[in-house]
């Protein structure tokens, strides 16, 4: 691996692109669900009509093992639902050299940890612009990212890189998007359990030290799309279970970005019988007594500026759905009358906005775009 | 409605019936799930096969709406699934005479709690011994049971029934079963709930003070047999809601049988895209630190003569698929490692355990039978 | 009721509006599935940016059950998933001055026939343009239509109303569509059967004399949005059951559109366990021997000018998954080793390419706009 | 492979058991859907409970493979939901041995048609009954094996053995599985589209040239337990495609179970998103005219004497609902006004009456019991 001149060496500030100049994508991972979304925001996406996202697969250009690959596989092969998006596009071999050829400026990332943590030092050396969809970025303190048992070529780099990466949650860290070289994807269940918590615990009117539970569901996309004992229909089928309890990677992200501490904070996943959507149940209790009124108040002056936040207005409460196929997160809740109880709901779709329709946000956040832009 | 002589004036001692003895059964509200479930073990069951249950409408005999009724309706015309158990059955008119005239010693309700309200107390008086399966008598305590609205042609009496009446866990209550004569089943997630905390509370390590959160999931059946919007099959399939929040009527039940007060425990009803099954995840806390096999021995010793309690050995948890069509609460936990925080799962299938299955466990413990028979 | 000043005397050529003309539609009927998909569809077409469409309800303005009606009732409270598409639209009472004030040039109407029967035919005096989504104007010959039962006040215009209608496939009947006053969207099922039998049927090499077996199967939104016993999430889920053998309504269509008479072709409908979509199997017999090659080279020559169908290759098949939310409809086939028995395979979302997607899709056309414009 | 002395050399009359004679049962191949509603059967099942069957895994005793293998898997661990049948049973490697020290008299293998292929004959000759649920032994024609592509050690034998094997369908074949030596159980499609034609067939009146038409739907877990694209939940959940038009492996049965040709019935398998469940559309004329009352009482006295046969009365029709779970076949049927079209609708549980339980079945009829015992 030799290193690159950077593609955009003369891209002087980052985060300013005027309307004109034409910029060019491409997605490396399209073989899954979050990758299949990703490509279907992009080929539609109205920003992007003049300028085609190229399509890498997972294969390095040139290895013995994608000299064997077909180099034909078709976009539409990998996904028929997306041949209505004209996806003829051919997937081709990962390559540093057609990054550079193409003139790519962002490239996503929807690989596996591993594959991003050995990619993604060279990509910003190279200067590319990254957003990644794996967890392999998204946790700063070093124990918490342990989770994901990383092993770096170069450490020091990786640590830098690690620091300087942004949480891909525009609502929370948008001016930082808007410059950043490296942005991490969001876990999809930590951004229906973020964005539902941090209006609140920033506010500092929650009782952290009595703990927080979230009780999330997820459709089984959220699994991945390799066949497995459990993703086999019949044991998804009419069945629902808990798992990972106390022990799910996203909890590290729900830490740091609460600003909380891990016993202060407890999350349990649980899989749905349904395709698509998460809904997280958030039970907390207030430091001192309030109305709905205040708590919808809050909500709502926290997200003004967010047009893909939804809230609702007690005791109407999102639903699964009213999201999926959306790139919203909708919001609610209820307030016991006793005015310190409270149990929030979030919903989103995880591969919209809790993958594939978040790195589509930040992406636009990047570029000075709206970043609803080609969501809604 | 005149007052009938009892129907079984010179029974004598309640619950001791010998094995020659033959009992009969009358099942008023049958076209309802649960009615369904009720039947269909009823027919099957080894100890009834001499002794043939008989079905009642909801109507009274010789009502003018009745008599609009066509009488011939047979229990494989309003269930065609029971036809496989012969069960061509004529649903009959309600009538004490009949019930009289057929010696009917346990009547089973199925039906709205305002119906059970009016009926069980001539029912009672009558000498029959009633298992109700509405919510109009599971709760003690006044206020508690004032969500149901209930109102009493005599309401002295009817006081006097609602502490008399037995809460029907036969794993809580089983000597006290045996000698009712009125059983109240308790509600589909009441039973999830308290199977799953009883043995921690009533050991005394559950931190009560800190409150201690229900998250629980249904299946539709739970919502009843009556086409609305939120049962249509558009609005369930492929998604999930809360609902209730703060406000469900089972609330009560977990009050008063785990003796907390309301401030203390928070419950959360949700409805899952399946036809049947309740997941309920608890979360609490410990007053001291303690183990795992510690926990796990606990609920063992609480339920070695319960036959239909499965105790799952952490970290193996309770799913639906494996109670769903089975009479079993099957139970499982994981604790922190901090040794206090513990996370209960509980599953059951709220037709089976949860209402007709847990209706026949009374009646074997009231004639007493073998509290499972009939029932694996 | 009064005759109105037709809306648009002046309109002069019908089918000819420039790309300038800002054009006004209406739309009757929003409150079920397929008026939530029309309505969403109206509000993202390109071509209406600057022209909103207005809804109406099924009450007429100034009547007292619609005085009664909360006047203001927004799309979003009806389908709360278009709230994505600012859908803060008020749905108001259907009134013949509004559409006159409004400027309305083209008429959707997705309302019960016996509605549309009664309102067409004023609709078309007064000038508007009507894409009519029920059955009551689909069928030319008065004996298939008896199947609708239909009561006119006027039985020689609507006689002559029915004979002008313009069956609403574009793919058939893209030239009559283009100039057409009243266009009556097909029936779901038809849509899926026409579209695969047409090319062949045409071609003159179905042996037709020996009959043609249609087996479709169609998700639950196909019944409409009452909550039935039939709709019911318990009847429908984990099941499938087949109906209306032999006396389908949807049979006169396939009849008149495909030049065949009742005894040569069968169509059986089927319920099945999904929200949306329909896969049509269908069984026929060639004249004369031939190849794969030459079936698709047919479908496709066919097809040539159509953007919304999507030829497979054989043995490639269609699949409900890859058309639900889409408007195309995908056609594949299996021809057996003998080159006479033949198997179509033609897959739709009955939402959209089956009501929807073709009323927009018709309405493009009749516009003279690309056909599939704010259909991809 | 020894060949072993028979196990039991003084069997005597085969199909002759008194009720005292206690027969020992062996199940080869428990991992799958089948096998373990056969265990479920065989532990539940009245004639069996002093007599224990036994469960073997597809390991041989004494290979390497096996010797890696845990020896203590327990019927429980594999299948979660039998353990409320006390299947705590270990599943122990297979075991010619074995099978003789138990004194096993009937053994189901529940395997690849390959491993049957390999163990059947040495079963044979070891003396043992056997009843195979895979297609090894289906099919009597040569040609029409051919699609299992058998690979036999002593081919001779094979084909006697193939010559000997009677079609598992009791209902056809009864007096042959009384006093069979080998019972192959039948496809499951094959069942439900033999049951449905069967009578009618036989009778004559079908007019076979004209061709049937046979349009079958499945449930997912006729695809087998093995993680796949197509098992995947994301696939076929909300999903419905074609598959093995012209080519299905049941045909064969359909062919030589009906007495037609290949060119006169046509078969087209469907996957639906449902865990379980068959349902077959079937489409034929009939030679001469007859009416619905012909036709069901043709039905009615072919299956007088077949107790898990259920004849609705047209226009009721079976649905997938109501044969879950059971081990009923359901038939019913629409016939045209012309008296000459009839659409057969035909239902079962392919796990049930299409294996499993029609395993159980054919057992008991081999040994002289009440054919639906343990069966209903």
């Amino acid at each position: 691996m030799t290193t690159l001149t950077p593609i955009l060496a003369t891209s002087g500030e980052v985060g300013s692109h005027s309307a004109k100049h034409t910029v060019r994508m491409a997605v490396a991972g399209v073989s899954g669900y979050a990758g299949a979304e990703l490509a279907r925001l992009l080929l539609a996406h109205p920003r992007l009509q003049d300028a085609r996202p190229i399509f890498l697969g997972r294969m390095v250009e040139g290895d013995a093992a994608s000299g064997a690959q077909a180099p034909q596989t078709l976009l539409s092969d990998l996904h028929p639902q997306l041949a209505s998006y004209g996806a003829t596009d051919a997937v081709v071999p990962f390559s540093w050299q057609r990054l550079r050829d193409e003139g790519i400026e962002i490239l996503f990332l929807a690989l596996p940890h591993e594959q991003s943590r050995e990619w993604v030092p060279q990509a910003i050396e190279s200067g590319l612009r990254v957003v990644d969809l794996s967890g392999a970025w998204r946790l700063h303190d070093v124990s918490n990212a342990a989770v994901y048992k990383l092993h770096d070529a170069d450490p020091v780099q990786a640590a830098r890189l690690q620091n300087e990466a942004v949480y891909g949650l525009p609502e929370l860290h948008r001016d930082a998007i808007r410059k950043a070289r490296l942005v991490a994807n969001t876990g999809c269940y930590a951004a229906s359990i973020i964005l539902a918590l941090a209006p609140l615990v920033r506010a500092g009117i929650v009782d952290i030290e009595h703990g927080i539970i979230c009780d999330s569901k997820s459709g089984v996309s959220g699994s991945g799309k390799a066949p497995t004992a459990k993703t086999h229909f019949m044991y998804a089928a009419n069945n629902m279970s808990a798992y990972n309890v106390f022990g799910h990677r996203h909890t590290g992200e729900l830490v740091e970005q609460l600003g909380v501490t891990s016993s202060q904070i407890q999350f349990t996943p649980h899989l749905l019988p349904i395709p698509r959507g998460i809904l997280s149940t958030i039970y907390l209790r207030l430091k001192q007594q309030t109305t709905s009124h205040n708590v919808e108040a809050l909500l709502r002056e926290f997200y003004k500026a967010s047009p893909l936040i939804r809230v609702h207005r007690s005791p109407s409460l999102p639903q699964i759905q009213y999201v999926v196929h959306t790139n919203y997160c909708d919001l609610g809740f209820e307030l016991h009358e006793d005015g310190k109880r409270l149990v929030l709901v979030s919903c989103l779709d995880n591969l919209l906005k809790g993958a594939a329709g978040q790195a589509v946000q930040n992406m636009n956040v990047m570029l000075g775009w709206n970043e609803a832009e080609g969501l809604r």
